[in-house]
Order: C-alpha cells, then sequence, then structure tokens
C-alpha cells in the first residue's frame, strides 16, 4: 500500500515533520491552529473547535492562551532566557508576569534538569494558575546572584479547543480510528513525528477503495479525544479497531502498548506484525498512564484501542526536553513507522474467514500446479506450508489472522497462499 | 493492624512458644490440655472433647495416652535414656512395657538418624500398638553389649481428644478459618510457633470491628480439624477463606501452599503479598500431603483453604529433631510470619469492589489535587498510578485484590488510592 | 504387555525390518504386495484393493507402477548406474524410457545431494509423467561428457491401490486407530520400521482382552489413509484415539507431534510418556505438514491424531537417503518405540474415573496397612503420595490420566495406587 519508495515516504515526513517542528504549539491557541493549516495542505482536514467552558465528560475546556513573548533580564539589560530562541523556555499555560524578582525567588519558578544539566525541560501546567521558565541547569547555575526581570507576555481568555479530522469513507461503516496529539510544542519525536505519519497515511488513503471507514483525529492530548467520545459517543460501537500514533521517529523499538483488553484483534495484528521486527521490538500490556489510549480505553468505553510508538514515552533521555529536536528523528525510522501501521491496514483489510470445499483429506495441490511435483522434505518449504496451514484451518472457526498466530508464518505468507487457494476454487470465504 | 511494633510482637511470640516447648503434646492427653491452659492466659478459648471411640467419617478418636517416665538403663543401673531429659525419647503412643532385653533386640526398638547422629527424631505411632525410643544415633552406637531395661510407664485408656476454639464474631457470618497443630511435643518451630502466632492474632482480634468471623483452631493434626469438619459440616459453606499455619518460626522461606481450588482468592492474596517477601518467598501448588489442609482440601469439602509456613515441613534438616529447639526460632522471623497473616486478613478485610462514577474518560485529577499540577513523567509515579489502575478496572468486574495483581501493585497502595477516589466521590461500592 | 523381554522384542522388529528392506516398495504395484506377504507371516491382514481411477475424495487412485529394470550404459556399455543395485535409482513412478542421449540432458534427469555427495537421495513423481534417476554427486560428477543409453523398463497401467488391515475387537467399539505407511522403498528407519513395530504390536493383541477395539493399518501415505477413511466416514466418530508410527528405529527423539486438537488425551498421554523418557524426548505441537496424521486431521475429520516417531521426519540426515539403511536403525531403539507405544495403550486401557467413598477428610490408611504405621516425612514417600493423590482427587472429575498430570507422577504408580486404594473399598468406578 506504501506506493511510495520506503525512502520517499520517510523523507517527505521528515520534511513535513521539520515544517511543523518551530510552531509553539499548547493544548489551545494559535500554534495548534497553525499546526492544522500545515498538515492541511497535505490532508482535506475537517476543522472542529469546542469553545472554553464546554463540559467534556468530567473535564471543562478551559480558556485558550495566547503567549507573545517571554524573557529573563540581568541587570546588564541582557536576555538571560528568550523565548524566541526556545518555546520550551516557558511553562505552558504561564499566567502572564513582569517585575523584578531576586535570584532565590526566580530559582523557585524555574525548571532544570540536574542530571541532563545541558537540556531544556518541558513543562506544562495547564490548570495550576502559576508561570514558571524552563532552562538548562548549567544556564540556571550560572547566574550570579542579582535582581532579575522576569517576563511572560501571555494571556489566557475564553477561546476555543482545536483539533481536525479526516475521514475516508470505506464501504462499511466499521471504522478503524487512528489518532495523534498535536499539543506539544518544539518536540520532534514527540510529536512531529506522529502528526507527520498519520497526514502522510490520510492522504495515501485517497481514493483508495477498502471495507473500513477511517478517521484521523489530530487533537490536543487528553481534552482531544474527550472531545471527539463526547460528540461521537453514538459512533464509538462503530469502532472496530484503533491505535494511537506517536514517537514513531526515534530508532527505538518499535513499541506496541495492548488495549485494556489485552487481545482485541488490533493487539494481536499489532503483535504479530512486531514478531518480525527485530530485537527490539516489544508488545507490552495495557497500562492506564500514557496517551489517548487512555481515554479510548477508559471504562465507560473499553475501545479496542493501543499506541504505537518506536521508543515508549519515558523511557528515552530525549524525551520532554530540548534534545527531542530534528536530530534525534530519521526519515528511515519514520519510514518504518509508517510501514508498520500501513502493514496493520493491509491486515485488517484483507482479513477474511476461508472455508474449505475439500475438507475431508487434504486437497491434491500437485495436480493444481500448486505442489513441488518431485516429493521430498524442500516439499515442505516456504511456498508449500502456507497453503497445507490455510487448508488444514480453513473449517470456518479462523480468520488468516489466526492462522497467522498458529502457524506462526508472517501474515502476507498466509494472504497469499489464501489468494492462490480460493483462485483454484479450494476455498470460499465464510 | 499490629498495633504493637513488630519487635514487642515478635518477642512476645518468642515468650510464649518458650511457655509451651517443654510440655509433653501428643495426639491427645494431659500434654494438650497444659497446653490449652497456657494459651488460655492470652486467648479466652472455648474447650473441646471428643470422646474415645467417637467416629470421625473414616476415623475414630483413639485412646488416650498418658506417659509419666521412660528410660533405659544400663546393667550399672544408670539411665542411658531418661524421658525427662527429652519427651521425644519415647515414641508417640508408646504401649506400656518394662523388662530386660539385650542391646540386639533393643535395637530394634529405637529410632535414630544415621545422617545426623547427634541429633533425636521425633516418632509416632498412634495407631500401631508397639513401643519404642528415640535417641541420637552416636549414644545408641555407644551402648555396649548388654542387658537393658527398657521401662515405658505409658497408659492407653479411653478418654478424650482436646482441641480449642476461639470466634471472633464480625459484621457477617462468613468465616476466615485459621487453625494450628497442637500435637506436637516438644518442637519449637513445629509448631508451638504456630500457637503462638494464632493466639496472640486472636488475642489482637478482640474489639476489632471486623466484616468478617474469624474462628481460630488449635487441635491435635488431622484428628483435630476431622472433629471440627463433623461437628460443623453445616458451618463449611461458611468459611469463605482459611488457612493452617505452622513452622513460622524459623527464618526459610516464606511459604505458602495454596489450596487445591489452586487459585482462591485467598491464594491469589497470599501469593501477592510473598511477591513482596524476598528472594526465597515461594507460593507453591496443593499436594496432598501435609498438615490441616489435607483435610479441608479432601474432596468431600474442596475448601479455599492453604498452608502458611516460613521454610517449608520437611525441608530443613532441623525438622522433626530435637535440633527444632529454642534456638531455631527467632523473634523476628515470628514477627514477619505474624505480620504477614495480619496483611493477608487486612486485604480480605479491606477489599471491595469500586466503580467509577466517570467512567467515560480519566477523571480531571488535577483540579482535584489528586495529579501532580506541573505534568511531565513523573506524574506518573507512584502517587498517582495506584489512582489511575483503580480508576481504569472501576468497572464492577474488578475487585481491589483483583486490580492489585493485574496492576502489579502492592495491595496497600491500591486501597489507599481506592479511599482517595472515594473521598472525592470519584468512586461508589459496586 | 510387551510380554517378551525388550531386548527380544527389538531384535524380532529388527529381523523384521530387514526382512521388508530390499522389497521395492511404492505407491502401489507389486512391493506393496510382497510387503503385505511379508506382514500376513505376522499378523493376519485382511488385504483391500482399490482400483485405479476410484475417486478418494479430492484424488483419484492412480495407474499402478510396475518397474522391472532400469540403467544408465556408458557408450563402453557398462552399466553407470543400475536398478539392481538400489531402488533408489530410479524416481518413483517414473515413466518408461530408453534411448541415447548426452551427458547434458542426462543430468536435467538425475537428482543428487551436493552436501551429501555420496549418498543416493530418494525422490517420487506420483503425477508428475516424467522420468528421472537418483545418483551419488560423486558419482554423477564423474561420469565423462559422452552420450548414454538411459533405460527404465516401467509401466503405468490401470490396476489398484493396495493396503492391509488388522483388527482387533475389543468389549466395547471404541477404536484406537495405528497407521503406518507402506509406500517406501528400501529406506529402513523411514518405514520398514513402523511397519514392523504394528506387525509385532498387532501380534502381542491376540487374544487379548481389552476395552477398546484395535485397527491397525498398513497403508500406502496419503491414498492409504484416504482410502480408509473415504470407506469408513461412519466409523470415524468410533476412533477415540489415534497415532500414525513411523522412523522409530533410529538413536533419536523418542518424538511426538500433537494433534491438531493439541490437547486430545493420546496428546496427554503421549506428552507424559515422554517426560519419562529423557532429554531427546520431544511433544511437538500440530503442523500440517507431515504423514498419515496430516490425513485424519483434515478440518472435515479433525480427529484425535497424532504421530510417534524418534527422530522427526526431515530432522536427520540420512532422511529419504540411501544412509537410511539397516545399520541406521537398531533393535534396542526400537525395542523402546515398541515398549513406548504399549505403554501409551496400556494407559488409555486401564484409564478409568475413581470416585471416593470416604471424600470427607482423609481416608485413614494406616489401619488398612496403607500407610508407614510409625510417621514421618518418609510416609510421605513414593508408597503412600500417589494413593495421597488418587484420593484427593477421586471427585469423579479427574481420570487417572488426570491425576498423573496434576501429580506429576507416573501414571504406572497412579493406577497402581488406585488399584490397591478400589481393592480396600475406598474407591468405585465413576
Amino acid at each position: 500500500m506504501t506506493g511510495a519508495g520506503e525512502t520517499d515516504v520517510g523523507q517527505a515526513m521528515y520534511e513535513l515533520a521539520s515544517s511543523l517542528f518551530p510552531i509553539c504549539r499548547s493544548l489551545t491557541g494559535q500554534g495548534v491552529r497553525d499546526t492544522l493549516d500545515v498538515l492541511a495542505q497535505t490532508v482535506e482536514l475537517q476543522r472542529r473547535a469546542v469553545a472554553t467552558g464546554t463540559p467534556l465528560f468530567d473535564w471543562v475546556v478551559p480558556p485558550e492562551w495566547t503567549i507573545r513573548d517571554a524573557f529573563i533580564k540581568a541587570p546588564d539589560g541582557k536576555r538571560v532566557l528568550d523565548f524566541s530562541a526556545s518555546n520550551l523556555h516557558v511553562v505552558g499555560y504561564s499566567m502572564p508576569i513582569r517585575r523584578l524578582i531576586d535570584l532565590a525567588e526566580l530559582k523557585r519558578h524555574v525548571f532544570t534538569l540536574p542530571d541532563q544539566p545541558d537540556l531544556i525541560p518541558y513543562r506544562t501546567s495547564y490548570y495550576g494558575r502559576t508561570w514558571g521558565f524552563c532552562m538548562s541547569h548549567t544556564k540556571l547555575m550560572s547566574l550570579p546572584d542579582a535582581v532579575y526581570e522576569v517576563c511572560i507576555d501571555s494571556e489566557l481568555k475564553d477561546g476555543q479547543l482545536d483539533y481536525g479530522e479526516y475521514i475516508h469513507r470505506g464501504r462499511t461503516e466499521d471504522e478503524i480510528l487512528l489518532t495523534t496529539h498535536i499539543c506539544h510544542p518544539s518536540l520532534a519525536n514527540d510529536n512531529c513525528s506522529g502528526l507527520a505519519l498519520l497526514a502522510m497515511l490520510a492522504n495515501a488513503m485517497r481514493g483508495r477503495d477498502t471495507r473500513y471507514t477511517y478517521r484521523f483525529l489530530f487533537a490536543p492530548g487528553t481534552l482531544g479525544p474527550l472531545a471527539w467520545l463526547s460528540a461521537n459517543e453514538d459512533r464509538v460501537g462503530r469502532v472496530k479497531h484503533g491505535m494511537a500514533v506517536s514517537c514513531v521517529g526515534d530508532g527505538g523499538g518499535p513499541t506496541y502498548k495492548r488495549s485494556r483488553r489485552d487481545n482485541a484483534v488490533i493487539d494481536r495484528v499489532m503483535t504479530h506484525i512486531l514478531t518480525g521486527e527485530g530485537e527490539q521490538a516489544r508488545s507490552v500490556p495495557f497500562s492506564p498512564y500514557g496517551y489517548d489510549e487512555r481515554q479510548f480505553c477508559s471504562p465507560g468505553f473499553d475501545m479496542p484501542f493501543g499506541l504505537f510508538q518506536n521508543s515508549a514515552f519515558g523511557t528515552f533521555p530525549e524525551y520532554h526536553t530540548s534534545a527531542d529536536n530534528l536530530d534525534f528523528i530519521r526519515p528511515e525510522h519514520l519510514a518504518r513507522s509508517y510501514r508498520i501501521v500501513t502493514d496493520a491496514i493491509d491486515i485488517l483489510e484483507e482479513d477474511w474467514i476461508p472455508i474449505s470445499l475439500n475438507p475431508k483429506g487434504e486437497p491434491q495441490l500437485g495436480r493444481r500446479g500448486l505442489y513441488a511435483s518431485v516429493g521430498g522434505p524442500s516439499s515442505g518449504g516456504h511456498s508449500t506450508m502456507p497453503m497445507l496451514w490455510v487448508l488444514n484451518l480453513a473449517d470456518g472457526r479462523h480468520s488468516l489472522i489466526d492462522m497467522a498466530e498458529r502457524s506462526g508464518l508472517p501474515f502476507s505468507q498466509i494472504i497469499e497462499a489464501a489468494r492462490r487457494l480460493r483462485e483454484h476454487d479450494l476455498l470460499r470465504p465464510g
């Protein structure tokens, strides 16, 4: 399904991620809208907006945050911290402030990473009604004892929560839901990578004839999924498979976090795919801390919804720091992630339940040219085994996914075997 | 629930065990009654007596055994073996004997441990109608060929089987049954330790408001449980959880032997607790050889009833020898065992099934002060994760025990999280 | 059940295999009939024949193949390959041919094993309507460039597919089906060994009073089982347990391949037996490539039918080569395989579901002389444990096989314990 070669896809994803990187995103505000504008050049997004104050289950859409400038100025007038240098410097949703404070008080408002002294941390305080800066520990330690001018030129006022949605209509109303969070500022892996992957994938779906209807959600973490869920409660039952996609540009993993159900079809499909993705690949059980999956897997919904990443969030040193930059993600890693998601889609699209038309004994593959005509051990080799497995399990109780799981053979070989067998009228769909 | 500090509890248990140690206990007789008298100083026991000849299912209460003195006297009149030196010297339930025999015949009536030549074994012959001595192999080998006077001043006559019971009434008639055997003579770990633990625990229950009714059984092995079962068949269904407690004073284990059901709630609770008790801790499957559990887990009852020990019976060299003395058990080991049993009781008492009042999406912990207000990986740390797990599994199909098992978090963190969430009206009991 | 000592049995099997070895067997033809004649000296076979052209489910009985002579003659008139030296030299079912060809064309019709240059491979082309030779790679390489006379004096004409059946009638119509393939030429392990084992076993069944009816099938691979199945569809439901037996003379394994059901009683019994057969023993999952089991385990039948071998087919270097000769199989290996199959039969024959007549509490074994009268750890030893397990699980829901599995004790100890307990009126059959 990838169409373009992996490298092209990876390069294109990398370029899209690069163009998204500089934008200062947050839970709400202009940065989110600017990001949706960029994505709209790749995929025809439907824009959604939810007004400040709107209740979303247990939550309420907060005021919209605007940030124009921020700095810490030394007595000599030099900016020792400047928002324009990195949008990580300001704690997300900081209240406006402008005054003179001494170093001791300043330190109470500055976040650093003493164990990674040269990195700037990423911090937010959406509901804390406070203000703060983030800087490298080295820089903070270098500040002389003095009176500093701190300024955060921000605003919190009624506005809206923005998100984007792309729907690809399939032959059925059964849906596959793919989501990615749009609320992080200049962090490349988390999550310009996820935005780029789903945008490219959504674009690739155009004009494709599919069984499933596909819904792509580009939305702020937590509140975005809650906004969609509260607006689409009646649709939840149609979602047969779902995944959040984030942190898909680094060289770790790949990692799939299973749904709360633990053995949903999407869980089994992704786990099956990852068995072929090398030493580092991991299928890990659900836990209620993470990204969008925590909302879709809440007990009131309990959807078949997992999380796909390369390195799992929180496990790599660059996570939520200024080191999560455009050097940290690579086109080849993005391309592999893209392929894995498309492989999953292909499997879900192509899965079916074959029923053997010759269930009694093994059909004679030889006279149909489906079997090495001169016997011997090699007859059990790659070309024949998938056909033998499909025929043996074609009792109407096994889907192709079940067959790939039981045989341990790649789904691609099972689907191909089933196709050939059906061509020869040895199978019918159940 | 321990109330007193662990060391105090351990010291008190050790002292109680020490006062029980010298008594010559057997299946029946004055030693059992003397032991119940000592225990009665700590816990208000109800005394039960079953007359000789009473049928107990496939068994019959045997005659009561009295032992006054026993010795082996050398030609020079010196006692080469003297009951007063150790009540292990006489095979339990030995018939009375007094005559002269040569060394060869004597040896046919003496049990030793050639592999542990300096230890006296513990042996009984409840139904064998025979007589015998136990001594160290070294001592036996040192005996010159001569004619010896053997004397066992014992008596077997109609009497009774004694046992003690303590009932703590809870708010419900659902029962937790805790038993320990009272039939072993001067063996400290097996089983003065178990007697001390249950006596201290029963005492600690006084005045405590509990959901469950607690039944403590201090009874001779095999026949004691059979006596209770035959007298309480109608009550068996009320016993929701049970455990035999023995050999809880040594430094091994801890070891929990699961019930015949293998996954009863008590099995899961004890296994969960033991995961936190270090390298040596073991949860082992049921086997039909052991202590009281073999009666409660017989197919006609199949109760949710396990066995708690430190070292498993039969696995330590001191087992059933004179080396199982007051040096072999330690207050700190007794204290740990006491804590583990009380932990299990706390879990059973405090378990409940929470139902989320905000099942759709994750409730906003932040505005309730339940969530670190400045985000970041640490938000997934200890204080928050238990709450996220409880909320995620609060669908009415998971008890707190289920949640501790699935999350792998200590039950104490789960119960505390559930308490806080309920305080904030995020949960209701199912 | 073995009666004769293992060595005698092994020697007799080896001699029978040796007398079968020289015969040139194929899917059909005189070689199969000659083989059945030899077997008939050991077991009273019922001969079956299915005419060429008879449909067998998706298959049709092919023409019968006759082979009289075959050679490759050098210009000097010397036979560089001679069928009389080894019946592996001709590809099974080769069409007749007699002409002069140059070396290049000859090579296109010769199969060799470059990695095992001194061995002759075994190849067939039942449906390919082609011709070919098999020789050692060394020999082929040594042939000078020249014109050779190739001759295969064979014939394909209407005839029949032959197989033999032996039925031992038991007390019930429930059947145990044992099959082995008869279609391989001079290969000792694959499958003179299997033919010898089942012939000896069938012979040993004569006059034995059994619960099950036993059916032994000596038939060509694939078509033989299909012929039996198509003729006995109504009987399939009576087959409670089945196994194909082949390659049972080498020193590897033993290996048992489980049925498609994976946990059929025969699967559990064979797996249990193999746990006692040393390091190399393996119970492996079903796969649809192999021998007769692939027909009996086809989805339309899905019978409880496994495959017993020593080394698994295709895993030993001698497999399907001239090295699979009479030096490759040994009497002691044959004897072990014979014992394993008879052990399985004994277990299936002797299995029953005991119900305790004293389910409440443990029966008093001591007064019945079933328990060491002087207590102590050793009482839990070998003689007592099997009885305790049987009594504990005698609730009517556990067969003796279930008990052997759960206890981890050998079935022989469980059956013996059940026998003794029943003698003492402690059990009744469920």
